[in-house]
């Protein structure tokens, strides 16, 4: 069991110093708001309860020096970022840099038992090379429904057997710490907010588009959740009356449109059309066609393809549009494995809302693709169960 | 110059005192995580401050009777409520309990001089008849674009004159009061969370159909106003590609489809083209019309004017069913002029959003008629004035 912050002075020392690094007792002194005495007190305090550690003395600023303290370096957080077709597993230190990371092709399908075994396996690896002994916390990212209060997936469409799984129970079981579960959307948030692009941003969107397509919303540097932990889930919202139908029964969703699965729907229509030359050779090939044979083939220049990312550009821009109007975010990060699609897909979407948004909502707000691709997920499930054990008791 | 609390346990003891009421020392210790000594000493000096007051003893709980503490009675907020062609002013006491309340018609395009020099005098009439002799602070509404933070409007669109105008000097000199500024929508939504039915609702949204159509946002209890002030502007958000033009230059808005403004345009076609008998008989009557006379037209099973209303709140509807999705409320409110629309129009939105948000987030969430009317607007500008001056020093 690790020790937690006392109290509110305590925290925020603590998150200073794992956002900001090792810092003089003068330097923190100059930013939080107590008296020398009090800040002495509370960091000895935190030494004793060995959550930091002297190192070294800094540089005089005219008197005596001043005694560099940082965030205890035995600490050590595990994010676990569980996809729909792969597992990301990175231990950090206590400043949530990453000391390990692993990733593994697998099946959510299988079900928590051996996914979870398979995480279990990477982290082993990960721990067999010296990067931790204790585990302080961890973070887990699920790519489905979450209740987050409840630390289990709800309902998730395309995961059988895990259907209120007890993720945060077993895992902080078997891993013997605190185990914090999430939405993998959420959790890629939290990356961005504290190692990406949203590092200096309070309020931000992160729009991941993957398999299906998903929002985290970051309000004031915390994870927006909503009243029953679906905000953000924004695949569904309906662009067009007469649309195609998608998987949830309802016509003209943003996810029938684009994602993962419509792209390889729409790819071969178009190869078995002879629309598209390139994708009909892969085809031939392979027998089966995905997102990523779309993207090669706009790569490649087919018209098809690039038709097919424009489109499903246009129709995320149109949500987008709307969704910034209404929340007035300060930056919006697109993410996920269709984010691949790259320039293409960002300036489409970019011409879309800028066109459509309001000017005052999107005056100075940048549009940008995502420059952590695989590691947001684990980094911001770290910083999902650090947040919570740097935190003051309530 | 009120005194303002000194730490956050003050701040907490005022917000519980203004929200729950007079309450006797030994409750107050049930709910506040402070030591009994503590606690005294806090409420000693709130009362030094002239901040709370005693009011009596509380029956006993088995050993000595607890004495009761309240705001103090001297404390007087007031909550200025500009609209397009009317103000509202209301005195209240510290627990934000309206003790007088005075509404005029007035034209917003008059200029801010002509509008505040009839706000004070309506000010004047509550204050001669003995409601308020010190006024300890100030909270206005306007109805367009605002910046909190400069406590001015910006760029307002049926607003001439009031660009950049300094609100919140000028008021607060003239009234020798602290003073805040915010947009209509926003104090409506401060107001249904203070005394209306979000009184324990943490995350809602509050839609005001008025002249134009705006939306309230609030995100833990507090109003969420995003990056550059403009969140919650939805009346552009776009809801079809080929949709009338707006008056924003835009084609398709939700404007263009809905509001006072719109619905005055349809009330002349239906009349002009003898669609609907009602519409056109008010018309050779009065030489215009307004969103009031469809509103008296649908009453008396005018067909057209009812399609009017129905068309609308689809319209509304499909926009906000995309919100929930996205933000997944606990509530949301429909309020504002048009709302006098009443059930027909209700009943249309609630059936496109709970037909088409996500099953999850629109599981336990009502859709809801204001039941505050015209006082929902002074309330919350008393509100937001009320909930600076009793927060602690940054």
């Amino acid at each position: 069991m690790t020790a937690r912050p006392e109290n509110v002075h305590q925290a925020q020392l603590l998150h200073l110093l794992r956002d900001e690094g090792a810092r003089s007792r003068a330097e923190l002194g100059d930013v939080v708001q107590l008296s020398r005495s009090k800040l002495a007190l509370e960091l000895d305090r935190l030494a004793e309860l060995r959550l930091v550690e002297s190192a070294g003395l800094a540089a005089s600023r005219g008197g005596r020096r001043s005694g560099i303290v940082r965030v205890a370096s035995h600490l050590r957080f595990v994010g676990i970022d569980i996809g729909v077709t792969s597992i990301d597993v990175a231990v950090t230190n206590g400043e949530l840099e990453v000391l390990g990371h692993l990733s593994a092709p697998a099946d959510v399908r299988d079900g928590p038992a051996a996914v979870f075994e398979q995480a279990l396996e990477l982290l082993g690896k990960l721990r067999a090379k010296g990067v931790a002994t204790e585990i302080h916390g961890t973070g887990i990212g699920l790519p489905g429904p979450v209740s987050f209060r409840e630390g289990m997936p709800i309902a998730p469409p395309i995961m059988p057997g895990w259907d209120r799984f007890p993720v945060r129970e077993t895992m902080s079981q078997e891993l013997g710490c605190p185990v914090l579960v999430d939405n993998d959307v959420n959790i890629m948030a939290l990356g961005e907010l504290h190692a990406g692009l949203a590092r200096s941003v309070d309020d931000f969107l992160l729009v991941k588009i993957g398999t299906g397509v998903g929002c985290g919303i970051v309000v004031d540097g915390k994870i927006y959740r909503g009243v029953s932990g679906s905000a953000g889930d924004i695949g569904h919202i309906r662009v067009d009356d007469h649309g195609p139908v998608c998987a949830c029964g309802n016509t003209g969703c943003l996810e029938a449109y684009f994602g993962g699965a419509a792209l390889a729907r729409d790819a071969l229509a178009a190869a078995r059309s002879q629309r598209s030359p390139f994708l009909a050779e892969r085809l031939a090939e392979r027998g089966a066609l995905t997102a990523e044979d779309v993207s090669a083939a706009a790569a490649a220049g087919d018209a098809a393809a690039v038709q097919m990312i424009r489109e499903g550009g246009r129709q995320v821009g149109k949500v987008l549009a709307g969704l910034v109007s209404f929340f007035n975010p300060g930056l919006v990060i697109i993410a996920g494995g269709v984010a691949g699609l790259g320039h293409t897909l960002l300036a489409q979407i970019r011409g879309v809302v800028y066109h459509r948004s309001l000017p005052l909502a999107t005056g100075n707000m940048p549009i940008v693709l995502s420059e952590l691709g695989g590691t947001a997920g684990v980094i911001g499930a770290a910083r999902l169960i650090s947040d919570h054990l740097l935190s003051a008791p309530a």
